[in-house]
């Protein structure tokens, strides 16, 4: 049986360059989640192209995603050679209307075994951790439901950390394991590193976000640490990187985001 | 008189989606230098959109550009709000075969001040540093003629920093101040990070660049950093950092890049 994630995800081709799929209401709150709705465009993607895994994507957020609809995606492989392709991919939903939710870019390849890499950070084990806390007190966070995300108890409320570094630890609740496009969800679930200095933001929209695969996770438990050095005029760039459980960094992706005053409706 | 960064990446347009330019001999070495050729395509960007400054741009190369003749870029706005417009554009060069040199996905907008920025590392000024040697002894960088490159005298040899971490000087011979394109030019013509930890590498191409435009530098010397923690099977990823005369972070960028074996040519 497939995991909610594969089955939440699947796209079947529908014609030379389009798939189709279909965005399920679980995998966000007010709106789908990006990291969501890129996994659907890299299950296209990697079905169009010979590669495997994505090593490079960039997805630009052209206007939230519509939970509980179908989607299309349009994948135009532009390079293809031995170890890598370069394909292009649109992401539209709403039928005759086309409206464009996602633009991406991305190479696939296959991921390999580093010579270089930062060790995770020492954070106490999952089990010593905390649920991953709504933006603001009594929020309900739908993506919950599906992922098990946790946080050290010192940072779980929001603006106890105390700056703009979060760790985490991810992983599916109906045990599937995390593999390269699963990272693509899980670098854009984690609370937004900003909420670790400030506290209580508003909904922080990402307008792009690029991702580096960069191992292929073995199964278990997912650490992260998302961190911000940079504000400008209300956009931030917050980095990720994700470690599997054998210690080896699998991910790492940067984000352009909007920040944007308090609001009800709140969370990544 | 326009200046020569200016004038070797000048585009007009040719038809609505349409803009013709041409890839100039100086900015490269084998091949011309991919944020050169980006910095064209940004000149088209620019003019499609309504908005000044590439905020977030990824440019995936799709093979080398050919120097000395003529390019085209193909630019389509995807979306054009009150801040940002999102664009996708693609550089083509040989004429009626269209080779695609570059795809590009951009955001544009009006970079801010920052409330949150790592500052400028402390390196010696640049009349105390030594200019960007060749990668291998006596080795002549076409580049070097329209750039002032410069590195701390014990970082200068391939090798010498001892770690894969690289501080520079930059800015044009001929006074043009930077900007938010010349940071796009800026960050691609270092030596790689890697060189300081390796010494002599081979020519290190760019599968796919990122970067995000943070604040408008002022005029003077823009200093950078680049650095590299992860190197994996032969692809590593490479951060910059730059910042301005004023000592501000004004952009910053990662890529990912091949690592191969040491070969008679040699440079970014």
């Amino acid at each position: 049986m497939p995991t909610r994630f594969d089955q939440d995800t699947r796209t079947h081709r529908t014609a030379e360059h389009t798939w189709a799929g279909h965005v399920r209401p679980a995998w966000g709150n007010a709106n789908p989640n990006g990291g969501y709705l890129l996994s659907i465009v890299v299950d296209a993607l990697r079905q169009a192209s010979p590669h495997p895994d994505p090593l490079s994507i960039t997805a630009h957020y052209l206007r939230p995603g519509l939970a509980d609809r179908p989607c299309e995606v349009d994948v135009r492989v532009l390079r293809s050679g031995r170890q890598t392709s370069t394909a292009r991919a649109t992401l539209t939903q709403d039928g005759a209307a086309r409206l464009e939710v996602i633009a991406a870019l991305g190479a696939l390849g296959e991921p390999g075994v580093a010579e270089l890499a930062p060790p995770a950070p020492r954070i106490p084990p999952p089990e010593a951790c905390l649920p991953r806390a709504g933006a603001t007190p009594g929020e309900v966070l739908p993506i919950l439901e599906v992922l098990d995300i946790r946080l050290p108890a010192d940072q779980v409320q929001p603006g106890a950390a105390g700056k703009a570094e979060l760790d985490c630890w991810i992983r599916f609740r109906d045990g599937r394991p995390p593999d390269a496009r699963a990272c693509l969800l899980f670098v854009d679930t984690f609370p937004n590193a900003i909420l670790g200095l400030l506290g209580s933001v508003g909904w922080v929209p990402t307008v792009e976000l690029t991702a580096h695969l960069r191992r292929r996770p073995v199964a278990g438990w997912v650490q992260g640490r998302v961190s911000t050095i940079d504000l400008a005029d209300g956009r931030l760039l917050e980095d990720c990187m994700l470690w599997d459980a054998g210690g080896h960094l699998v991910a790492q992706s940067r984000q352009l985001a909007l920040l944007r005053p308090p609001a009800p409706r709140s969370g990544t």
